[in-house]
């Protein structure tokens, strides 16, 4: 089959590798139909993410149909159609029992790293790529799920709810910052929807953006360029700050702003992925009574958000910005490492 | 009446000052019968909390009777033995609505500010206090509570129960540290026993402290000066770390510690009272699925508090290690400050 | 002033009574501008309510301008334009301080309730009221809330809420069923979209009301007389019951209904008032892992409600279904008291 | 093998059958070393199961080692000593992976009936046992553990945890009132100890079992049979009734004396299992703000457990009243069932 190869950083190949096949009874094959290229994708071709090593196909979303199961998978059968989950879970460590597939303690991989896909494993930007645990790790699509944004599913919508909205709590009547409106920041935003704030407050530093945001469930948009951007997020709130304060970006800057517009009694969601450590102000903050969360996604979220899908619940048809042949991925990372510029949001590549 | 008054940095008079009188219909006043010397104190006389000015009567711990009361005061009485919250709640705040009285936001003191006694306001160590909000911020002391121990009830056990062990989310089985034993340490340490914790670990310089800990609660025992202290305390987890980590001692180092040795998805409660800015290594953390809170004590428990030291299902009369006349409050400053050396816990000033 | 004055089991007459003045320092006197019925209103006067006693002031919902306020109120003033609860809360309790304001220990009425106006004091069906415990029991409007709309604040939106949909713990992907398609019930459907539910079912025996229901966030509705009705509901759901039964009627048949469409591990929420008890059917539920909850409202989410409605996020326009001056407010129990003929949901008073 | 063979209403014989084998990739066998009897048992002999047909070898509780396992099988390994769970779990459909393993979907067994040894598959009153799902429905005895006595995680100390501790949320400085003091009453009275109430009260007609539930964690003890018991238990509480009230016997009667007990806002738990339907008075209960659970145990807390009792923090030993040898079960059913008699607790078989 065809497959996207990381190659050491900088280089990635579009090239012929041999097809997976089950290496395990609880392994599926499944042939892809559509993926998609994740912001992490372009920070391991940097070199940022050392554990993944030359010769690896990269990516972490996907759809397609189910090729061939092992014997112990009980739940999914081959000609079903599928979403496959960035975390892979065994589904009987102790973490895994308890939600937290993000840190499932299973050898595949590496023991307490549910994120393998493209990292440790083989990904999905390829014709075909081999599950483990494909009992807890696939989900079927069910009928009124549109396949292309099922791969939605996969990362960017667990991702912006738990790590986002159910890290951040957000509750109903709340005041809810997202700083940074990336397709990360846009997937809390629409998610925060689910759990009745008052207010959802877009702040990014494209004007683009923060207009986009509006039509993803924003209700005020703030131009972190602005000098008074911090008065005119608390003009929004009863003066004394938001309820809910988003970290979509991962850098010094954006971590600091959250932790100067949050109220006392608030939270913090960190969803950004951070390349350097950060300065808490502690002796400003300790008598604060903030609650701060950090986290990688845990996909335990997703059978529920395709449920929404399906009744039509949650709009994200427009979160696909471009749409690219799959032998054209190459072309895709172009448009979608140059978003500033070519709008892109999420970049779907279809087989 | 005779009280300690702060006079400036370093300074403080056990001088006669005019007695405190009622000034709102929702105030009373209380004449003092017990009480103590907090941490705090000793911060506000090193002069490192600007807000206490000059002429300022300290302390925000106190048992004692009641001998006047508002016209609006309906549930506390002249006669009534009561403890006094060394927090200040309106009651009818939206905060305080939702049981955040720290940040209360009443203008008795200044909105958002909950903890006045000895700070915005006159305090309890004095021969008579002036207790406003007197409804909300009194309790009854029932029968069976030996009215010294329950001026623990004022601060400190509150304070360790509220942002050690429940902002912890200390659950049935976990593997609970805490850093730093030292009073409100002790008190994280004993009211986790509330919550069916497998092991409760204090981690301490002092192997006097460490040893102390274990009449309280603790399970084991730490010295944080042994070079392998992480792996000693790992090896009391499954290897991954403790599921809670409480920080009660406000300082760069310890901090660090907490981060060090709490488990992916994990919680790290900080209760130490901070002077600097930490640093926060969210590049190594961002993926860890913590919950990290700070927060200064609300006193909302300290109404169950109460009823389990009335039924002695706390344990805490060894809290205390000196008692001194109210008239002494000097020497018991000194002994109170000299802790490592006097080996004092709670000093404990009785009228 | 003029009043509305019950004189025993069916006797009602718009009569002039002394003015309210203020009797004790937390209380305020309000002026009504608007005023509505409430089903339980009716109750009374079909004298099921022994409590209620000869030449009591009826009505426990109202929105108006304060008149005049006792000493201790600190936080609503004369001239302010507020809801009046239809709980009164002392703020100070047990119960009131955990939130549950229903069941009030004060001996404003009698300890233990909450709801006193036109019940154990006099009520809002009239010129003038007073209001116990101002501070507590009062919220401001807001600048954006419609005043005639915020009566739904008293009572009606709360007990949807608080009763129906957060009793019955609503969450994201949740399929719900509303029994009965009144006031209440439209309350409850309404309020459910703050929690994401993937459905919202409304059952009733009425075909208008079942339409009327998707005006008010119904996604389905079921008629209650199909013979088929329980096969409906199953097939709105994976075939298993749906995850929330909210009970909005009051008799044993409909509390029937909940309980056979409720699945394992759902929950039951009762919102209805019952005359009569129902028999549980134990035998077939021990095993189910059912939650059941009755209650009455504590009215502790009305700040939250108000701030939504100020937002316009909560679109409850056309629960009013007729006004009337207050001065024909005997026209107005007519037109409330033949509901299915002249489609009543909400009727207004105006003064 | 020998196993305990149910033949029909009131007919067991233990009598040689086939040894059990692997019948699927995820199955394991398992050794029985220590078994036991529950009341349920009793209840399948006197043909109320009617599920159970005959030829089905009984019971749902046992310790042994595993002598084989499926190829699918991960985590459990042949060798490996290991505690039976009476509940078995798929680990992959919606309602195992929210926890709630008593309403598995699988179809081992039924779909929704997470209960299957004893019932719908073999179980474990014999020399071999096969165990589905043996990754998810299996623990490993951790040193510590007294094998005999971890024949209790199994069904009873969950049972009473879950069903009886949790599903009554007790919290800290709660009274508790567990409504018979038989083994699982006691499994709710030794694990509410993990939560802090105040007071555990144990109401049961047997003098000696209210004697016996002061050694495993009762504070208090009330007959039933005195005429006063409500008052005795309200005068154990501030007068208004218990905070969490918990039914462990399953009899009208006792349903009935849980809802006479509990105050407004509290919570009942029903553990028992009942026969017949009960009356709910709603008309009186509507507006007290109960929670009312019932359930069958998941038996998800039982590594907690485990765990607890590996570290000597829940003291169970003395539940094992009587120890029998395996091939001698007709003798141990006859003590067991005549428990007010022999006193039998919990009555264990040793191969």
């Amino acid at each position: 089959m065809k497959a996207l190869v990381y190659q050491g950083p900088g280089q990635k190949e579009w090239v012929e590798v041999p097809d997976p096949v089950l290496q395990k009874s609880t392994d599926a094959v499944v042939k892809i139909e559509h993926t998609t290229i994740c912001g992490t994708d372009l920070h391991i071709l940097k070199g940022d993410v050392p554990a993944v090593e030359p010769g690896r196909i990269l990516g972490h979303e996907g759809v397609g149909v189910v090729t061939a199961v092992g014997d112990a998978v009980a739940n999914i059968a081959v000609g079903d159609r599928v979403i496959i989950s960035c975390v892979s879970t065994c589904g009987t460590c102790a973490y895994c029992r308890a939600g937290v597939y993000s840190h499932c303690q299973s050898d595949e991989g590496a023991p307490g790293v549910g994120w393998i896909f493209g990292h440790l494993i083989d990904g999905t930007q390829a014709e075909y790529v081999r599950v483990p645990f494909a009992d807890t790790s696939l989900h079927k699509l069910p009928d009124g799920v549109v396949p292309e944004q099922a791969v939605l599913i996969s990362d960017i919508l667990p991702t912006g709810h738990e790590i986002g909205v159910r890290n951040g709590e957000v509750k109903p009547g709340d005041v809810v910052a997202v700083i940074g409106a990336g397709p990360v920041g846009l997937a809390a935003i629409t998610t925060s929807s689910l759990y009745g704030p008052s207010r959802v407050i877009a702040i990014d530093l494209d004007p683009n953006r923060v207009a986009q945001a509006k039509h993803f469930g924003a209700t005020d948009g703030v131009l972190s360029t602005d000098p008074d951007w911090k008065e005119q997020v608390l003009a929004l709130t009863d003066g004394l700050g938001v309820d809910v304060a988003i970290e979509a970006v991962g850098a010094p800057a954006t971590w600091g702003m959250a932790l100067d517009i949050v109220r006392a009694g608030g939270n913090v969601a960190n969803v950004g992925v951070h390349g350097v450590p950060v300065t808490f102000p502690i002796d400003r903050l300790w008598s604060e009574n903030l609650t701060i969360r950090t986290g990688l996604v845990n996909t335990n979220t997703s059978p529920m958000l395709i449920k929404l899908l399906a009744q039509g619940r949650l709009d994200v048809g427009g979160y696909i910005s471009h749409h690219f042949a799959l032998d054209r991925i190459l072309d895709a990372y172009d448009t979608f490492s140059r978003a500033a510029e070519t709008k892109a949001l999420k970049v779907v590549l279809n087989a």
